[in-house]
């Protein structure tokens, strides 16, 4: 027979089903006794004789169920198995760490990540790994519809040329080389050859602060595309990939809440929103290279309230405090064509116009004193010709993050990785 | 005016268009000059005045033309360009180190792989960039439908478990760490939580070989699902998986023979394989533990001929020859349920039934002589309940590699990494 999913069941009231999964936990009600079994689909309980239940294995267990479906008001499923023929698939050599049956997990945050593969199966655990996977989709679908073509670039590079700190060093093969801290360069050199690329993948931050923002290893979901007219295309296209991950987010989730996507997204300049911080913290904040997060959570709730929108872009981040590679906005000296974009008080993307032409990029090293035989390749592509163009990255687990309301992001990875935290 | 794609012009016979690309090629055809543009979809010739190409920049620099769609039977894509206003966007600053116009390349690949940002313009060098976009498409598409959730998981370990032999080391805040070879053990750890997940990332070899078939960095696609009745379950998906990945290939790349994929899959017994390949070869293979690539080619060429197929299953690797994860062959002594996807004379998927129980994993490991405290929390998914399961994971570059008939898979990688290439 067939395995029939949990959730399904209510489809096969008075027939005879085969369900799997993990024994949950055990109810006696007066002389009733009841087994919860728990697949990817939900929990169902079955009415058990007692010496059924006695004969049980620890939780966790994997039980095989044949068991007549029937209609029972007061589960929460609406239905209910009898009957049942119980067959013991694999037996759980000890009880659970974590107390999976509880509705909310109690352990402390590091006991549930030492014990992941356990902890996991709580349904609590698995909603940011269902939403992440939806983003996902959300991201691809927009960028396949117009056009873009994924890639896969390395992770191991042979210099540390994009930023130089929080670099993670190898040995490769007796060299030295590092973790790539994003996929910028090879982005970028790929417009070059496919005008518009779309990379889902790992990125490497030595991060040595310890902080409920900052992860060592995290999904970065990185867009660069060419022939454009300004970062006001970019943004377009932002405004569009960030509308299809959160329209694919709501199915998946129906219990978290997902904002819309106001097109064009609210824009506020880099200047006017100091000014308007100065005047609303009655500091003087002109001299300011970036946004504190204290600043950038009261530009979200400002958003809030002037245009009813959870995100707010943030545009010409002073030039000197952004990478190299930024373009200037043409406009505004001093100031660049960059921009964050804040979601519920948070940077969840940057971006922005990149430099294109080969004379600014040297223009560029020169004046940070860079030599630039390293970045010799990547600039191979601006001698021999580069659009004007531009892109961003997303960093996913901030978006699930506020999107779940967790105080940490390491409460939305499965396995983080930080300064401390290796393993499982 | 908003810009055209080339290969639509055919689309505005008549009309004055915007097109945008890179300078391919200049011609001169007696007193008629043409300037030959390319653009991610293809290339057109504009009709230009000999004062406008006396004028131009190097090859590769970057155009923006106005001008009139006009019908040309001679030219490959029906139209030209007639009547061009050009501007200059970006100058290059030199002639590009590969010669982009000619309809081969012919540098030598050391070359073409140093200069990829120059190289990778050519059409030749993005039909396998295009096609690995259409088959992990194709791979997620069928996998979603199946009710898999995808998954990121670290690629910084804390311990090199999985194998021992070829793992790049790196520092980690002062520890040593380890890259990942496979996503192997979070899959499967996952298979506990979420039943069915699959994952898309890169894995790392630090293999000493400078050979035609390896590379230091792969994509690999990872599938594992719980709830299996034998390995045939995990075949099953693989065959779905596989055939979806050919349907999407096919539409984008209709200069690439995409083979059918036979369901089911046909199957050899590694044992029944030996046996042949001993009669054809007149040697005495009984005792080997595993294929050699002459025995993988051999054996494609018989399921070519014996079923017409391009896909070959070979199933019951010997057990001592397989990770220590591997599940026996419950109707075959020392043999596994392990396999190996041919495809064209090589191995492009290793897959199979895993242990599942605690018990098992710990016989496994003794008899190997291995300590289990490193496997700690990979353990402890077993101790707490695990149903049968199984996987595998596809090598991308190796398909795409077979697919377009490459002699090395560096060939079908953007930026290849092996024992002597770090950059670019």
């Amino acid at each position: 027979m067939n395995r029939t999913l949990i959730a399904n069941l209510p489809d096969h009231v008075g027939e005879t089903v085969r369900v799997q999964g993990w024994l949950h936990a055990t109810r006696a009600l007066g002389r009733t006794n009841f087994v919860l079994l728990r697949d990817r689909s939900g929990v169902v309980q079955i009415l058990t004789p007692p010496d059924d239940a006695r004969g049980l294995p620890p939780r966790e267990s994997v039980l095989d169920v044949e068991a007549q479906v029937a209609r029972d008001a007061r589960a929460a499923l609406g239905v209910e198995l009898h009957s049942p023929v119980l067959r013991i698939v694999a037996a759980a050599a000890a009880p659970p760490a974590v107390d999976l049956a509880k509705p909310d997990l109690t352990a402390s945050w590091p006991f549930l990540l030492d014990h992941a593969p356990v902890s996991l199966r709580h349904a609590s655990r698995q909603v940011a790994a269902r939403l992440s996977a939806a983003l996902v989709q959300g991201f691809r679908a927009a960028l396949q519809s117009e056009g873009f073509v994924e890639v896969f670039t390395p992770k191991v590079l042979g210099t540390a040329t994009e930023g130089g700190a929080n670099v993670f060093q190898l040995d490769y093969f007796g060299r030295p080389a590092f973790l790539a801290q994003s996929p910028q360069f090879y982005k970028q050199m790929l417009v070059g050859a496919l005008e518009r690329v779309y990379e889902v993948g790992p990125v490497f931050r030595a991060e040595p602060h310890d902080t409920v923002r900052h992860l060592s290893q995290y999904t970065s979901l990185d867009v660069e595309l060419g022939f454009i007219e300004s970062w006001r295309d970019v943004a377009g296209v932002l405004q569009r990939v960030m509308a299809a991950m959160m329209t694919h987010a709501q199915p998946a989730n129906p219990g978290v809440a997902v904002p819309p996507v106001p097109d064009p997204l609210p824009v506020v300049h880099f200047a006017d929103a100091l000014e308007m911080l100065g005047t609303a913290l009655g500091a003087n904040l002109a001299a300011e290279p970036d946004l504190a997060p204290a600043h950038e959570r009261w530009l979200s709730r400002w958003a809030e309230e002037e245009y009813g929108s959870a995100f707010l872009l943030v545009v010409g981040y002073p030039l000197a405090h952004r990478p190299f590679y930024t373009h200037p906005d043409p406009e505004r000296p001093g100031y660049s064509a960059g921009f964050d974009l804040l979601f519920r008080g948070q940077e969840i993307v940057t971006g922005g116009q990149r430099l294109h032409r080969y004379a600014d990029y040297l223009a560029a090293l020169t004046q940070r004193g860079w030599d630039p035989t390293p970045y010799a390749s990547y600039l191979e592509a601006f001698q021999t010709g580069m659009p004007p163009h531009g892109g961003f990255a997303i960093g996913l687990e901030r978006v699930v993050q506020k999107l779940v309301g967790a105080a940490n992001v390491r409460e939305v990875c499965l396995f983080p990785r930080d300064v401390h935290r290796l393993v499982p």
